[in-house]
């Protein structure tokens, strides 16, 4: 897709947002205005209530949309880059509410930036996915895409989850702990900071394993390149389960075996020109508050 | 209790441990041969079979023993110690298996240091409980003692817990995590550290605030002076729960309220003479291999 | 000293802070026009250039002045109750600038709660002091107090240093590091903090050993309580270093003690009525931004 | 090279190690008899005394040997890749004494997996090198290369340092903290680690930021594509310098920019077949104590 190139664009709303209807269908006209074909995510179409553009499933607006427009929070951008992934459709985020780490566009700014970046005017960058299977007695019994981070975790009711963890087929360690997190960069600013996780650069070929509450103090998050084969098997604990992004749930038995991979799909994420990963850091952790002012003496 | 005055010495293993029925049963034949009176915790008989002793409840042995030798790991020691509490009953820990933090005798070092501390060469330690009482429409409807922790935390199939915390009534923090440990000094060394926690002596007098996984980064733990009362409410996410020592689990529910004070028990621990808490601590957590010695150079 | 009992009022402003005059000057007056027996000290008075007022130094200022004000930050504060500390003399701190942890009352409410303060309206609090010496050859050389903390740390022109660390008299660790912090609870969100040290209550009886960049991975901050007697020797490293509040620095050499005690003074700070330690624990740490806004959904 | 192309051998020692004669003068003999060259680094020649070998400077080394191999510590192995970085001459590395992280083979396998290695069987890995330049007044005035991190940091003999930390052009942060590590794969084991930095995988096409005890709590570890053009300009602190390896140091001033890059060079260092890297972090880290046998119960 070249520059100037958009011909259908596709509006979605974070689900049960009050306030939601009137930016939504402003953008829509102020779109349409300029000569975009419109259209709606479905459930998005029926919440809001806007008539005259068409309603289409997440399938539809792959196959037929060249570029989707998210209002809504990071939450929104997770569910619908995983469900857009095989598509190619590239995601264009803008916050309703707080400033997301990838819906850096506010509500202030959408009247003017959105145009601009269907106009052409925006900074492509590809976000990795990854993709999880869960494997039992040799078969696979469950496939899911992860767009922040697939993560084990021991339920509530007991104790710690044992782990035992090999990359590339090389045994690395068996881990007791709360659970484990396999993050991309994307991931890194989500959940796997608050488990004392390091920020990945979007650009790093990389990602993240990081436990959650290891009972061996030296068992720091480690970074692996993107092509490494991630197998994660249950050896102790009971009622362990997976989520992927925090959005879905599923549960896992003692010898399941969870293979993470980089997905073959990634997710393009556009963001207006200027665009500095690094103030959206800054403004997100309260960075950079001019220190030489913050003199102690 | 003066020195010597021990006269009946209950014993006390840890259950489903294969190989304990002999060293409980030769600790037992040791002491009684030296004039001390021995009885048998009911279920620890059972288990190991032995007979000629009596077999009494952890009740009887709290009214009757002058002192309980319990031969396990700590959470044996966890166990019993909040249900002797009530009847200041001292402790001695021998450790069944690998040293643990409180079990500080190990299994060949039994029949020389047990008899030496029943006649009365110990050091005495006092190790604080947590009580906790969850509070639900303004009626109290559970109630458990802590030696390690209290630790609330979310299911594993839902995200962040939202917890509402107070000290002496004044607010603290609405704080969203995958939970909150509030630990004793001797509980420091256990989950606590795993969530990167300090490590409290055990004659400080506080206890001791952890986030898990915190969303906000500056959340660190803190200690807080042992008379605090400390009420954590509910205010947001699903399938919440509470556990006790990671021994006994209940769920909680939207607005409930936990409310975590010291208890008025105190657990009395004997060490033997020599005792160094920081010796245990460096065998525990691998301190002091001789620097000197690691040279990179 | 009773409720009502102040008579004379010194005041102390932070010394290189243009701008700090005006509101000096103003709150002179306005304390003098109550009937208090303003003093200033006299570092502040030539800088601020008022006159009219008896310009003291600080050890005047401890035998003649009942409470003492300070305009300025937290380093201000530390500076003066190191000095002070010998005579009991309270301080109220007025922060110019930026909030600070002890200096919690701002310059806009600085006229409104200074008066209600010396009126007798205020919460007393007792900060800890450290003192330290440094012993060399069996022979004290150095000695100094630490309101904060009292840091050894390596030169920047050198590798590791290492340190052995015992506590009344029990030999705790070898330790190689960057450096140990021995921090007051005052001094626990100071340089302690960023050194992933705990939050101590300032009411806490304890301190807190805070390991900088150990080579042992498992070396956590440990919190002694404060009558404990912390020994600090030096036994590898070059040009290794100490200093108290980051405010006076001193060379230390191979075998060297550094003895940390509790001193027997402490600070007493006086707060308006309805202080809480945790509101500026939140407002200067960023917590409780209202989680329940901060939906990732 | 291929397979069995070795013809010269250096061999290098740690200077000032007893009893690092005999290893060295055993290998030397092994080796030779196998009819490859031998040929010593000076310095070790000297050191060890031994004769009928050449003695070489490290770039005689590098013009002349195929294959270094390197009896001591990591140490060792740092100053000697950096050198021989411009010659591509790959490391073997043999530790005497403590196993190291790239000195993987232990004195009693040395002669066995040695010749073997020289014989062909071997897994190369191409490690990752940093090059900084100190720029002063827009003139570089300094320039070294690093394998393990370039380290910007404070004295100890003054506050914290500010720096001004910019990537590819983008700024980053102000920040004030003890200072920064800017680390490779190999150096995340180093001193990084003790920073609380993540572990990269030598294979990650990263490398790592690392605030040093920053001011900012949310000052978390950063990791970058290893294109990134990192620019650390020296804003605030006194006495604030700079080290490579912790083996070269230099002291920058205010203003003073430190641009850090990946060096065009990397170093090749060899395993014995069947290495793995997790091996070696479990070893070294203490990871992996069959956590299921460790029971608290």
């Amino acid at each position: 897709m070249e520059i100037g190139q958009f011909k259908t664009v596709a509006l979605v709303g974070r689900t049960n947002t009050p306030g939601i209807e009137e930016p939504l269908a402003s953008l829509a006209s102020l779109i349409a205005s300029q000569g975009f074909e419109v259209v709606f995510e479905a459930q998005t179409a029926k919440e809001v209530g806007v008539s005259g553009y068409p309603a289409l499933s997440t399938a539809e607006i792959g196959a037929r949309a060249n570029v989707a427009v998210v209002l809504g929070g990071d939450g929104t951008m997770l569910g619908l880059g995983r469900q857009l992934a095989p598509y190619k459709t590239p995601l264009i985020g803008v916050n309703h509410g707080r400033l997301g780490f990838i819906t850096d566009i506010s509500l202030a700014q959408m009247r003017d930036l959105v145009p601009q970046m269907l106009a052409g005017c925006f900074e492509r960058e590809e976000r990795t996915l990854l993709e999880a299977r869960i494997v039992r007695d040799g078969k696979p019994i469950y496939h899911a895409l992860a767009f922040n981070d697939v993560v084990v975790n021991r339920s509530g009711f007991s104790g710690m989850a044992e782990l035992r963890v090999s990359v590339d087929g090389h045994f690395m360690y068996d881990q007791r702990s709360d659970g484990l997190i396999v993050a991309t960069p994307t991931g890194s600013t989500a959940y796997s900071l608050s488990a004392a996780g390091p920020i990945l650069h979007p650009s790093l070929q990389g990602f993240l394993l990081v436990p959650i509450a290891p009972h061996s103090l030296s068992n720091r998050p480690i970074v692996l390149p993107d092509d490494s084969k991630v197998d994660i098997q249950i050896i102790g604990g009971r009622d362990v389960n997976v989520n992927f992004d925090m959005q879905s749930f599923t549960a896992v038995e003692l010898n399941d075996t969870i293979e993470v991979r980089r997905s073959r799909h990634t997710v393009p994420v556009l963001h207006p020109v200027g665009y500095s990963y690094f103030a959206t850091l800054r403004k997100k952790l309260h960075w950079n508050e001019h220190p030489s002012q913050e003199d102690a003496s």
